[in-house]
């Protein structure tokens, strides 16, 4: 195969044999095709797109540089939600111990943040004492034993994907259909899933900033799923606001616990009880939604975190310790006018927690865990002028001031009152 | 800057600043910007396009990048002309002596075939002695004392270019019209002419499949010329055949010897006349076609060939050799049926001079000087099926077989005559 050849021929809109695809994703795993020479290819990828037989394979090769879990061995249904990232989403913390006390098995490798967007892995690393990083081995017996494990990538799932992933985010061709479809999709069918639910998020908070992009995104993954035998479902949800009232890293882990402790924000329930539901109706149970609900008033799914917890070599008390990650510096958001809040510009709430602490512009950057937001307001809500709407936290003073500034600016209120958006699309 | 937002900037059609593109262009000749964000950036660009102001700024970035020559001190005009490559175009060695002989300055930096097109300076290399390679101010000297020199590219000459010109390569992002062009005139301008005549080839064996393209690259030269203050010229040439009756390496010079000595092919001749007459005329000569006729018909234009070569440490005496590089191995082309002759795959025959060893693949490629074909039928042309069309030569026998298979398969006959294409489209 010649690399040349191949860029040319997806450059002209051509579509790839299937052992073209293997070549380029398998050379440039074993380091024998250059990263310029991939990164040419990607952003070709990004204009002329991949037909459902290239994607099929680019989710194959990924899968097959790594290693496929199996839980056919356990006596119950196997699987994972997966949210395509946004502001606020803690859903991961509450819906994962959720179904895992409904006796679904919870398989989930999880991110970091990077740019805008939150990771679940950064919060459930604030925990003192828990562990993000085990092997496959442990990983395995933690999901058959306590239903649930949450970890990170490991290198022997995907690495193809990984180097991959790792040149997309800095030659701007993360945001391709096609691409991010086989990243998240090789990821999640490796984990040896039987069921998958789509969280697609839309909105000026999300990598997908239009609906017709979000629905073409869903339609692409369901259709990856079935390729590969796994059910799958992909819900849009809107992220043209952060999710929950904070946002930040332990604020995060706060408000996962609250929810899961019935006393959670409004949308983040809502949200979470919706997914979770969907899980258990893939899993063939009869009445999904009453198995939640009563997950969560009996405080069995609370119960299962502390168990993941506790596993997982986290100190479960934590979760309760009003006094760990107290913020050095708060500062109250005031309104800056009387009016409806008529828009959020979520991404750059996201930004405005690089620049508190709790976000990152580049992999290495460390997170103050005490850092975050609230906001007490949601579209539509109606504030005077002066109103405290919410505040921002972290340990430096000079970061939390301008991060105040940044968030206060994302913010555009409207003498007309306006409709709230629905949290859940379609 | 942020590479990354400058790679999606382009990415979404948007428009960059000047300070954008000189900071692309000088962080990537630095070293600092890595090949991959270039080589994403270069193919954003490939899909996106750039606007007349981004192209200039390209332009004079990478003339900024080394040394740009100065010829005002000569008491005549200084000219070039530059082909955008093909089949069988020996045009600059038979120009460039015609208008040095009639006083015009040429000072020509040309560069070397690859993949399908031939280079200049690999001809000129084949004739003993002959240096390609001076410092810029034996070049200069030589342009004031002998009218004309034709050599390499130096590294002081839009480094730029040259660097970005290698990612291009390998990276299927050399046929972008606004980086063609950037590349060809940048390098022409640092010349320091004060005219250009550009040879825009169309066709099989051009860079330029169709008119159209081809229309448009010579539009936005002439535009950057004009821009930079260079009489600019552009005329579309046809290139669905072979220039001449040989190409290959030493061949090409033979060629163009005997067109300067009178007894070149029809095309090659008329395109070479006209061509030089339109350098003469950029000069403000009153009659510039009887001019260049009475050059070619006195033997000055021959005479000044051997001039160049005698100053460039060459053997004139070589170009009159009929023993030189005569070719070990010779296989006649055959018609393989009678009809017109109605087509030919003018790029596969380029990649069948690859195999005869008279073009490169890789930059590194030895060249056989020996090697190359006639083609001495036109399209339009009748031929009888067994006809001795044609003739492979080279040195080693394998590769002269093989490419005479190659060439046979790039004509196409038909059995209905056909008009042949016009030489000089417009």
């Amino acid at each position: 195969m010649i690399p040349y050849e191949l860029i040319r021929k997806k450059q002209g809109g051509a579509v790839h044999t299937p052992e073209e695809i293997r070549w380029l994703l398998e050379a440039f795993t074993r380091g024998e095709l250059p990263d310029y020479q991939m990164a040419a290819w990607l952003m070709a990828v990004y204009f002329q797109g991949m037909e459902p037989g290239e994607r099929q394979v680019l989710v194959e090769a990924m899968i097959d540089s790594g290693r496929r879990l199996d839980f056919s061995h356990l006596d119950g249904y196997v699987a994972d939600k997966h949210s395509t990232g946004g502001v606020g989403d803690k859903v991961s913390l509450v819906l994962g111990p959720l179904v895992a006390a409904c006796g679904v098995y919870v398989p989930m490798l999880s991110g970091r943040g990077l740019g805008h967007t939150g990771g679940t892995l950064d919060k459930l690393d604030a925990i003192p004492g828990f562990r993000t990083s085990l092997d496959l081995e442990t990983f395995q017996r933690h999901v058959a034993e306590v239903g649930i494990c949450i970890m990170g990538q490991t290198d022997n799932i995907c690495p193809a994907d990984k180097r991959l992933y790792a040149l997309r985010d800095v030659t701007a061709t993360v945001g391709s259909v096609p691409l991010i479809a086989g990243s998240i999709m090789s990821k999640k069918i490796a984990e040896g899933i039987q069921g998958l639910v789509l969280d697609v998020k839309w909105g000026s908070g999300a990598f997908m900033n239009d609906l017709p992009a979000a629905r073409e995104l869903a339609q692409v993954l369901v259709e990856t799923g079935a390729a590969f035998g796994v059910d799958t479902v992909a819900h849009i949800s809107d992220m043209n606001q952060p999710l929950g009232r904070s946002a930040g890293v332990w604020c995060e882990v706060r408000e996962a616990v609250a929810a899961l402790e019935g006393d959670g924000p409004a949308d983040l329930v809502e949200l979470s009880i919706f997914l979770a539901s969907e899980v258990l109706r893939l899993a063939g149970r009869d009445d999904p939604q009453r198995e939640v609900q009563d997950a969560l008033a009996s405080g069995r799914a609370r119960e299962k975190l502390n168990e993941m917890v506790a596993a997982q070599g986290g100190d479960p008390a934590a979760l309760a310790d009003t006094r760990l990650y107290r913020p050095a510096v708060t500062v109250a958001l005031q309104a800056p006018r009387s009016g409806y809040l008529s828009a959020v510009d979520t991404y750059h709430c996201g930004m405005a927690l690089i620049t508190a602490g709790a976000g990152r512009q580049a992999k290495s950057d460390m997170l103050d865990p005490s850092a975050g937001f609230d906001l007490d307001v949601r579209l539509g809500d109606h504030v005077k002028a002066g109103d405290e709407i919410g505040r921002c936290y972290g340990s430096r003073d000079d970061r939390v001031q301008a991060a105040t500034k940044e968030l206060l600016a994302t913010l555009a209120f409207s003498d007309q009152p306006l409709e709230p958006p629905p949290l859940i699309v379609e």
